[in-house]
């Protein structure tokens, strides 16, 4: 078995494995013709998959918010386990994809379509090192909608991304590596694919999840790291203007783990080598 | 050749007919795990493609504000007649669902994927004469956030559709058919697969599309219709205030063209029988 890896659901809630290069999906899946489904992408370093749990958690929130079944996060573990165990890439950092749709459109039996899929990632040393350029952009929601109005879906995982990938191209446009979305009400809500961390005053501080960001796998495991070490952290909103004034600003994913922004909006911010050299390394350590 | 019918867009441009139960879609492809690429429905009654140039230039228009390629618009115009041709489905009422997706992720060569899928539609009759129950959601948006954000993809038909989606369970959810979404300054704004008209102290009116709504399509040939008959017609933004006091309001749509609204937000709600008898057999013989 070469990588990428490809485990399809089956109708048992088993997972068997597939041709990646293969079609696999049918055009009356509603994961294509509506974007309807969610997904998490776990990072696996030197074999060993990180924040499984919270990543099976926020999967299952997210096919609540959208009203799918709850996945089986029995097979779902075993199939990201047995993913990293066919991988024979000697590459130290892969991704796994777990993608869960509502299935095929007009099937009485409308059992949803999930895989998990592990390809290698990596080559995020410039960014993790050299740090990132970001523009803030609005999300043109209120940081309150997903109290008010949970059919936005704000906070879930969903397959409906194209938002978020015209925002990166809105970055590209503008010279810059990635974005940080605001609220209508001036709150910093998160990246496309990452969450804002900022030091502050010396305490960590992050966007609360029910501000309609999605919960940060991997700035949950920074925070922890930073916590166990005696930092305080926070959960509370942020202006940008509190961004541009802080110590360091990165962005948390599970590809890059931590990535430093080195301007905001064309404007240099404060960043500090050392922690992000530390922190770096203690998520990839986890 | 039965209907369903599938043509796949090849590398030349040209399109072949593919099995619609086999797997015809990569995992990789953005389509799915991105929702990234854009679609369009187009009825077909008694073997003709309705109003297939607006939807055709709504194609253009959304792969644009997506920076996609421009779709070959004399390709996907030959291959919508070929499916119709093809059906051998005696049902009147038919539709053809057009998608276009960014691709497979990371390929160097970065082809758009697409698809043309013919399928039997209809059952349309109670919704036509009975009218339909509809609910207002907030959309979370301004009505101006077209002009001022366009990476919110406002006035594009993707394949993001999660939202729409949720949107049509929270009316299930009160027992109601449809939505009518509006903005948070209190514009009525569009179905989640509609466009909103109402008939307004004898006017015709209907969204601006700058106001972040899809041209209507069905909307339309509805507005020349009875423009032709000496009706007045109006782009304006409405209040929902507006439509309760309307003398009709209707949700117009490639399937069921026109369906009355009954009742808004569980209050009954002014109809025409005559006149939503008048528009659905003139938009069925076009």
């Amino acid at each position: 078995m070469t990588t990428p890896v490809l485990l399809l659901l089956g109708p048992s809630g088993a997972f068997e494995v597939a041709d990646v290069d293969a079609p696999q999906v049918s055009v009356l899946d509603l994961g294509v013709t509506r974007g309807d489904g969610v997904f998490e992408s776990i990072g696996v370093v030197e074999g060993r998959a990180q924040a499984m749990e919270p990543h099976l958690a926020r999967l299952t929130k997210s096919a609540a918010m959208l009203d799918l079944p709850a996945p089986d996060l029995d097979a779902w573990r075993t199939a990201v386990l047995r993913a990293v165990e066919l991988a024979d890439d000697t590459a130290p950092e892969l991704l796994v994809k777990l993608i869960y749709t509502r299935g095929i459109e007009g099937d009485p039996a409308a059992a949803p379509t999930g895989w998990v899929h592990l390809f290698e990632a990596g080559g995020f040393d410039a960014e993790r090192t050299a740090g990132i350029d970001v523009i803030t952009l609005d999300r043109g929601y209120r940081s309150d909608v997903a109290q008010t109005s949970p059919w936005l879906l704000q906070g879930a995982k969903t397959l409906s991304y194209a938002v978020n990938k015209a925002a990166l191209r809105e970055a590209a446009r503008r010279g810059a590596h990635d974005v940080i979305f605001v609220s209508t009400d001036g709150v910093v809500l998160e990246g496309p694919n990452s969450t804002v961390i900022a030091l502050i005053d010396g305490v960590y501080v992050t966007t609360p999840s029910d501000l309609g960001v999605l919960e940060g796998t991997t700035q949950g495991a920074f925070f922890d790291s930073v916590a166990a070490s005696g930092s305080t952290v926070e959960y509370r909103a942020m202006t940008v203007d509190e961004l541009r004034g802080a110590s360091a600003v990165w962005l948390a994913s599970s590809g890059r783990q931590i990535a430093p922004v080195r301007s905001l909006d064309g404007v240099a911010v404060a960043s500090d080598a050392g922690l992000t050299a530390d922190g770096v390394a203690t998520l990839l350590a986890r």
